[in-house]
């Protein structure tokens, strides 16, 4: 079953970034042609006609899945990035992480009015990436369909930091 | 025709990121969901059944694209990152830019020797992080088949110094 390929084919990297985490590495899956595509046909079942206006992609790692399943499911794909890698006139939301602040933008004509977005990354952790990115979107006025990650990271709660959202990751460690 | 209308959508930032720069905005096409199929599609057209195993994705504009156009011709999909971004071991290439260097990153086993790997990027300029970006993949015994790009800045003269590669850009400013 492919899922459980697709799990065992994440391979874990330890001290990464810092001393003391085991790193998820997705790209062992991406390398894989047909793990990828199985990938991304998961999204695309999920979201096909289901009414979506854009895709919202998490800088840089939700870049990698979000092109494929816009143009698959009839989407425009938007980015969110990190302040100063935008060029047109943004809105910007900052967030605290365990040591300082971050700052995401989106350009401010990224959305119409009322669109469905489904927002996407690839791995869910303690939420604040996530929960600054749907604020973004509903700035923008946006309708926040689902945030979607291919990995959610169960014991970091980030799920409890978006209560309110609907979240999908079919892979959960 | 298509490529017309992507181009006109194509948005002119002045001033980003430095004063003095008129920046190509890709973004207005992404957003666009029938634009973004259409360039897509421009690729997929091209590279279907040319024997591409990989796609390696340049950091980060270049996965907005590759994602989609590898899993629609059966590439895998593979990123140059920027020092520091990738988790497991990697081989590196250091370039310079106007003031400074700047070092991007593959990891070991990204590539099987032989494969054919196109490598994509939004938008050719100096040339600098392409040809680095090639040698990257040659070090891991890939045959670099083509390096495409929705744009190139002619005026910037990359092409010059990417002299032994064939290129492909649709969109020529």
């Amino acid at each position: 079953m492919s899922i459980e390929q697709i799990t065992k084919t994440i391979r874990d990297v330890p001290d990464f970034p810092i001393a003391g985490v085991l790193f998820k590495d997705i790209m062992p899956v991406l390398a894989d042609a047909k793990l990828f595509k199985e990938t991304i046909d998961l999204f695309v079942a999920r979201y096909k006609d289901q009414g979506i206006a854009k895709i919202a992609a998490v800088d840089a790692r939700g870049f990698l899945f979000a092109g494929a399943v816009a143009t698959q499911i009839g989407a425009g794909l938007i980015p969110i990035r990190k302040k100063g890698k935008l060029p047109y006139k943004t809105i910007e939301e900052t967030y605290s992480l365990e040591y300082g602040t971050a700052t995401l933008t989106m350009h401010v004509d990224a959305i119409q009015k009322g669109e469905k977005v489904l927002i996407m990354d690839d791995l869910l952790a303690t939420g604040g990436t996530a929960l600054a990115s749907a604020h973004l979107v509903e700035k923008l006025g946006g309708q926040v369909a689902e945030l979607a990650f291919l990995v959610e990271l169960d014991f970091l709660k980030g799920r409890e930091k978006l209560t309110g959202y609907s979240l999908y990751a079919p892979i959960v460690f």
